[in-house]
């Protein structure tokens, strides 16, 4: 589509702007809006679903609020295509996820609109609980809104917020619970079942929309009315409402699409004090067939056809590590009655479903709440399941206290699966999972793998399953090396001991983790210069092998490390620190991620910025 | 009180035991039980208070249920004294919390009745539901009861337990909710104002009363009762209930202390599958007037005079380190608008009361809510506060990826204060805080300072006020050295800038946080055998000071380390490794806490046994 189709975008290039459009023009504009959002993302991938559910939703609260000294605080971030383009950024989006682009997710640095950084799940509410709190406290008028996905609201954080701001009568704070009955994947949990029962019932919905039609044009009436509804909600229902428990004035639900009922109610609000919840209906993929048909799939496309709704996918040569994960899992469940999948919201993201699809019963989607997971999982093996609890590493920070607190002082065989290890790509800063090394090779009667490539993963899998104790395996996003695994006889690997992959007598590579592959190819190179690298892999971030490094630091006067991860604290460290306790005299280089944020940008782009792809490796092997 | 007066203590060592008590027996068991916990807590000091609060719901639990084939998890785990002594610890219990006795937590490896470990909050539901969900897989048929309090409650990680666990309509889980509307300090938040309400309406409790009194004597009357209660109860209190929302059963309050009562409840309700919440409402202290009376006190008060309750403090020479965060938090707050207090539930353990009491409008007590409390302080500080957020290290580590996500990755100014930092000494393993350094010192753009003695605390505050960026504080439990800081005028520290407190040609001491000063003694006796000790204060854990670490590296060729964390990731690893990079030969011995858990003891006792006591430090400087 040429852009000769966007004549409201082409002149609407501010919130403020934007006020001036009749209710007609701004349903004119979020239709392009959501044209322009699914040309874009055809071409240059991103969260196409969420974004396009939230379209009216961004809309409306850009022409009702005075942006931005009214702050958005956007839950996440999956959704806020349209806010990055009402916002002044509808160039930009064409760079969006890209190097030095605009982020995929909302972020303070980039504009004034974004009041709060997205990304990970659930914080919405105490952000926004702060915010209003400043402003209360500074005597600012300003109204401060959070709108947060039914998915998030399932994080403990979100309740956390919920509990700390119901208890605050005051405060300013209108929470939207942006309700489109999906996660990632399908939404799971009894808060599901329930906002399904409250949004569904027909009475009750009947009697809103008498009651909103007929009641809701002046504000005093609406106060009224509101102050009834609870009574007669409740009646008509039959049922509690959980967020009047917490002391939240509840209202909706509405339709999300619908932009005049949109506009009413969020000027109507406007004008109610102390801590409220909208709860909004909204369709994920909305006003995109395929996506509406298909949200777990476009929830993050990748390149497609807008016109036929055909995804576009590289030709891969290798399986992806996820999926190596998830079908060693299975293999491993139907051998072993104790093994089961815990996962919080991730199982396409992680391939549990493929485990998922096999065994339900034993496959436990336990919604976005990952400290759960990891608690959950320790009560499994404490009654003697094997649980098998995969979390992106990123999102693993949040289960750092359960990882120690609950399965590692207490040694419960939990193994742990750390997908998405080490840098990302796109998704950018709040995603990479660099400090899982530091973090976690610090815990004790904790082991702690990299493997190096596909087979190296699914006998670190095995090899957890029989080790009776806690265990972490972390790999990385993307496709592996091409190996053969399927089927391949698994094979226990020996715990804390690494293995020698080439002899050389100039230098010595040690690296841990799939940036061995990289090494490998450099030493191949390096070789060919004439320049001798041995190359171990240590397989293992925690135990270390120390008789592999006596090995190296004997031999070796030069020594490069690789890991993808944080230097401080991470591996390259720990064997400069052990060489100069064993008095080996060896040079350690470090390569790595330094004391620095990565951004987004294609995962082959940050690993040159951050000087650990091959070139790099080359370049410290061949430098004397 | 002797001995002879426990006749039924010196009968019953089993819950099997226990079983064969009549009703009558039962109470005057309880009765010796209370006075057994006081006489013992008034001369081995331990957590009072919500031990006596829990006497006869211990007593009933295992008086109904089948332990230890019937799981019990207690949260926390400050409410098992009655627990322990009934499963066999009677004995053991005078050796609670001391170096080699018992935990004063449930351990799984203290006793089979000790069903999962305790220490942090919120992790009861979690780990329960995932026991229920191995016994139906494995088709056991087994109890689990998940005992919480409703300070517990407000943890997120609780929420999210009650979300997954009440999606599984079939599993056998019974959450008792433990409600002496009491966390540590006084109990906060939405959630504590609806327990109030719904156990304190009049008309609610009269029906109750007559319903259980009149119904609940056979089974399926119970089920008819609890059918017909949800209704009823809906109608009258014209209010829903949370955690029928949630799809738990809700029954009671119950009064906590009426033996007879919560036995025939139990009973009941082991009978009735799927989730069901038990609503219990204990007295903090019950059956000790002082600790009635006074329970924040009396939570964990220390040795005291049994007859008259009079507490016995050792007569300290300096003040507490969280008092001089208390006062000096206060000082700032009078000096700039800008500044908040921020804590999650423990007020008095960091003695932010010193705020709450002159500015309760800029103290925030936001529940047991770690996660919640930084990213609130993120978005105070996002809205123009200097929020400064005190969490104990090991509580810290549920917030690892709030810290990372919400206040470092956004460069926010919340000033992170990490109270009882080291070792902890009595509460142990679950709450020693070791890991911060290493997990911390790992993330991009946060300074992380140690203050060595009191007026290093208060000017590294004063520092933090005006840095204006992400900033951590970490500083141990315990009394200072006595040093003067009450009203000594402020001083701003040079952020990055360690500082040489001595010198010496023979061996250099580099130190971080309070350690320095029992490594400032040892140099001072190494110094008097002849042996001249340099020794620098690092002062900051981030960023290193290399200018300082440069003069240590060319003057010496041997170097101790210490601190007191872990090593793995610490401090010593990153000097050592820094030495490496820079090419100085000096061979570094670093002191901290090896890869292994630490028990309980006396902070000196674990000193000793972690090997950086005085002693250990003038044996590393004096061995060659």
């Amino acid at each position: 589509m040429s852009s000769e189709e966007y004549k409201l975008l082409d002149t609407i290039a501010s919130p403020r702007e934007l006020k001036k459009l009749s209710a007609e023009e701004l349903r004119l504009y979020c239709d392009e809006l959501r044209r322009y959002i699914i040309d874009e993302c055809s071409v240059n991938p991103g969260h196409l679903a969420s974004s396009l559910g939230a379209v009216e939703l961004a809309a409306a609260l850009h022409y009702v609020f005075e942006t931005p000294e009214d702050k958005i605080v956007w839950d996440v971030g999956h959704q806020t295509y349209a806010h990055k383009i009402i916002t002044g950024r509808r160039e930009a989006f064409r760079t969006k996820r890209r190097l030095d682009g605009i982020s995929g997710f909302p972020r303070m640095s980039e504009s004034e609109y974004d009041a709060f950084g997205g990304g990970h799940a659930s914080v919405s509410i105490s952000a926004a609980f702060g915010m209003a709190k400043a402003a209360e406290l500074r005597s600012e008028k300003r109204q401060v809104v959070a709108v947060i996905g039914d998915g998030s609201m399932t994080g403990g954080l979100a309740f956390e917020g919920l509990n700390n701001a119901g208890a605050s009568k005051r405060t300013n704070l209108l929470v939207i619970l942006n309700d489109n009955n999906m996660a990632i994947d399908q939404a799971t949990g009894a808060l599901k079942n329930y906002l399904l029962k409250i949004s569904t019932s027909v009475h009750y919905n009947r009697f809103k929309q008498r009651l909103w039609g007929v009641l809701s044009h002046t504000p005093w009436l609406l106060r009224l009315c509101q102050k009834a509804g609870n009574a007669v909600k409740q009646g008509l229902l039959n049922k509690s409402n959980l967020f009047e428990s917490l002391n939240f004035r509840y209202f909706g639900p509405v339709d999300g699409h619908n932009l005049k009922e949109l506009v009413r109610t969020l000027r109507a609000l406007r004008d109610i004090e102390g801590p409220k919840l909208l709860h909004v209906m909204t369709v994920k993929g909305k006003g995109y067939l395929p996506a509406e048909h298909n949200q777990s799939v476009w929830h993050a496309p990748g390149c497609f056809n807008p016109d036929t709704g055909e995804r576009i996918s590289a030709p891969a040569d290798a399986a992806r590590y996820q999926d190596v994960f998830g079908e060693t899992l299975l293999e491993l469940a139907r051998r072993d009655a104790r093994v089961v999948g815990v996962t919080p919201a991730m199982p396409t993201g992680c391939s549990m479903n493929i485990l998922l699809r096999e065994m339900p019963e034993r496959c436990f989607d336990v919604g976005i709440a990952e400290g759960h997971a990891v608690t959950f999982s320790a009560g499994l093996a404490a009654a003697g399941m094997v649980p098998f609890c995969n979390i992106y590493s990123t999102f693993m920070q949040r289960a750092y206290d359960n990882v120690i607190h609950d399965v590692a002082i207490q040694g419960l065989p939990v193994v742990m699966c750390l997908d998405r290890g080490g840098l990302v790509g796109e998704d950018g800063v709040t995603h990479h999972g660099v400090f899982d090394m530091a973090a976690f090779g610090a815990v004790p009667g904790l082991t702690v793998g990299a493997p190096m490539n596909e087979p190296e993963l699914r006998n670190m899998m095995y090899t957890a399953l029989q080790a009776g104790a806690p265990f972490m395996i972390r790999y990385p996003r993307g496709c592996g090396e091409g190996l053969p695994w399927r089927g391949v006889p698994f094979e226990a690997l020996p715990v804390g001991r690494g293995r020698r992959l080439r002899d050389g007598r100039d230098v010595a590579l040690v690296t841990v983790g799939t940036v061995g592959n990289a090494a490998a190819r450099a030493a191949e190179r390096a070789a060919v210069q004439g320049i001798g690298a041995a190359h171990y892999d240590l397989r293992w971030v925690k135990p270390l092998d120390e008789a592999l490094l006596d090995e190296v630091g004997r031999k070796f006067r030069r020594v490069i490390t690789v890991e993808d991860g944080c230097l401080r604290g991470g591996v390259g460290e720990a064997v400069a620190a052990y060489f100069n306790a064993r008095g080996y005299g060896a040079h350690v280089t470090s390569l790595g991620i330094g004391d620095a944020w990565v951004e987004h940008g294609t995962p082959a782009q940050l690993y040159t910025l951050c000087g650990y792809d091959e070139e790099a490796i080359f370049r410290a092997l061949t430098q004397a």
